[in-house]
């Protein structure tokens, strides 16, 4: 088991004979593996850990990885397959936290609020008249009703995603690789003209080969000056290049993201700008979420050892 | 007309005959008062502005005080009652606005997305591996749905705030003057009978001498130390002072605040805190909310000049 950083580790080491590279005194990932390969069953899988073919071809008597994330792109699924190794990830677990911050992320870019905490921050010695406390700040915000934000992938996620921003008043469409019947909004099933008709874009789909910079460099500029990017699917869903390029030369208008191309590479250029807000791919580090995740590992391991039914397999044909 | 920073005001100038202390050489309020006050007809209240029942003595010509806040507790309404001075407030128009920031600073002090955005800019050379780069930040972050939030004051800001609330999940309940037939929510009409009962605290009540310091020591030591407040009605709606000495002393969890007691300061304690997020008093300066504030108070001056019904009449009774 590689990077085992999860809060509840010890509880799971008391029911389980658990390995972990930090706990050893040379904690890289190749001293453990030599030692254990060959009797590790199961792998647990740490946020979007990769898990390559290579590492694969060690663990010779792998029958099971728990995912501890929704996707797991990040898990050599083809190569699981022909393995004969069973993958579980979390299904919907989470899909309300990081519906959650994904709207804060929106929230905090339309209206500033991390940009106006810092620059308050800064000013403790600040002392001009009230009125000129605003706009001082250049403060003029942006409105969150009315808005017209079009949310990229219509699943748990994004559902939830616009039940909270309807709440506000946003007018919602979306695009999907298939129009969902439950979903009374308008669906455009290419990309470049939900754009052409949102002011705000909330990425929140599954990063696939098809998926791969869905958000690219025409879909940003189509975007325009005034628009902004909410992130919390995969970094590689936008091509972060292109957009630090955009945002640097001011034609997009703002960016809220909890996950980038290259973790935890962060493009320098971002921190130069004020209509970003970041978070550190940790929309669903709640305590809550820990509990779920932690309920359903111990669940997945149990049953495996016990030869009964798991929870949440991926598909891996 | 006092500390006239309207970004419309071009615009008023057109119509009206201006005075704007900020116009003249000498720029004091005393020495535009001197020539004109005996002309002046209406005031135009920038932001709360004072209005002092001094000033009002020296404003002899004056009918007509147009109000830019919701509240106008910093106009002496006894006083304009007592001279016959009519005066307006914006009512509900920027109710929207001023609710999609509360939830805003709700989420923000929740999901620490100020703080992290901040402690990411400060560490740019970052370089942990994947899995470490959120708890690095220790970030456990508060679950939204589930909170218990007491919404003290159900106003129009209130009912918003609700609307916003429930759609995350939120359990609500309400304290305000009296208990409201339209609201389906829990009523405690003791504000500390509220506050035993809640997580999370949202203070938008207007400012009165009954409501002064409703958010006293005692219930905010009855939040407990996980509680959070967040405040965007006035600054004095909360005892300050014993607000900054529980924050210190981890005695509530957080705080998301619009309004000060003595705006602009900003007690420098909460700057060396960081389950702090700060903005200065700008819940309505957004683009729309300043369009719709100058057609109200075109709207009024033109119908004052013309002997008009005006809108938006304050009761001075």
């Amino acid at each position: 088991m590689k990077y085992f950083h999860f809060p509840f580790k010890h509880r799971l080491a008391t029911q389980f004979n658990l390995f972990d590279p930090f706990d050893s005194l040379d904690s890289t990932c190749s001293s453990l593996l030599c030692r254990h390969a060959h009797n590790i069953r199961v792998l647990l899988c740490v946020d979007p850990t990769p898990v390559s073919s290579d590492l694969l071809s060690l663990l010779l008597a792998l029958e099971l990885i728990v995912g501890s994330t929704v996707d797991v792109d990040h898990i050599n699924l083809p190569e699981c397959g022909r393995c004969g190794i069973t993958v579980t990830n979390v299904g919907v677990a989470f899909s309300e936290d990081v519906a959650d911050l994904a709207v804060g992320l929106l929230i905090d870019v339309l209206r500033k609020i991390s940009l106006v905490t810092a620059s308050l921050s800064l000013l403790p010695g600040l002392k001009p008249v009230i009125t000129h406390w605003a706009l001082r700040f250049n403060l003029t915000h942006n409105w969150i009703g009315g808005k017209r934000v079009g949310v990229v992938g219509m699943g748990k996620i994004g559902s939830e995603v616009v039940k909270r921003l309807q709440a506000f008043g946003c007018i919602i469409s979306y695009n999907s690789k298939r129009k969902k019947s439950a979903i009374p909004f308008p669906y455009y099933p290419d990309v470049y003209e939900l754009v052409v008709n949102s002011d705000v874009l909330v990425v929140c789909c599954a990063l696939t080969e098809e998926t791969h910079h869905i958000i690219n460099k025409d879909v940003m500029t189509a975007l325009g000056k005034e628009g902004v990017i909410i992130n919390v699917g995969r970094g590689a869903l936008i091509d972060e290049k292109e957009m630090v390029k955009l945002l640097v030369r001011g034609e997009i208008g703002g960016v809220g993201l909890d996950v980038f191309e290259n973790e935890p590479h962060v493009p320098k250029e971002l921190f130069q700008l004020d209509n970003i807000v970041l978070s550190p791919h940790c929309a669903v580090a709640t305590p809550e979420c820990f509990d779920a995740l932690e309920e359903l590992i111990v669940f997945n391991l149990k049953a495996f050892f016990a030869n009964k039914t798991l929870w949440l397999m991926v598909n891996l044909e």
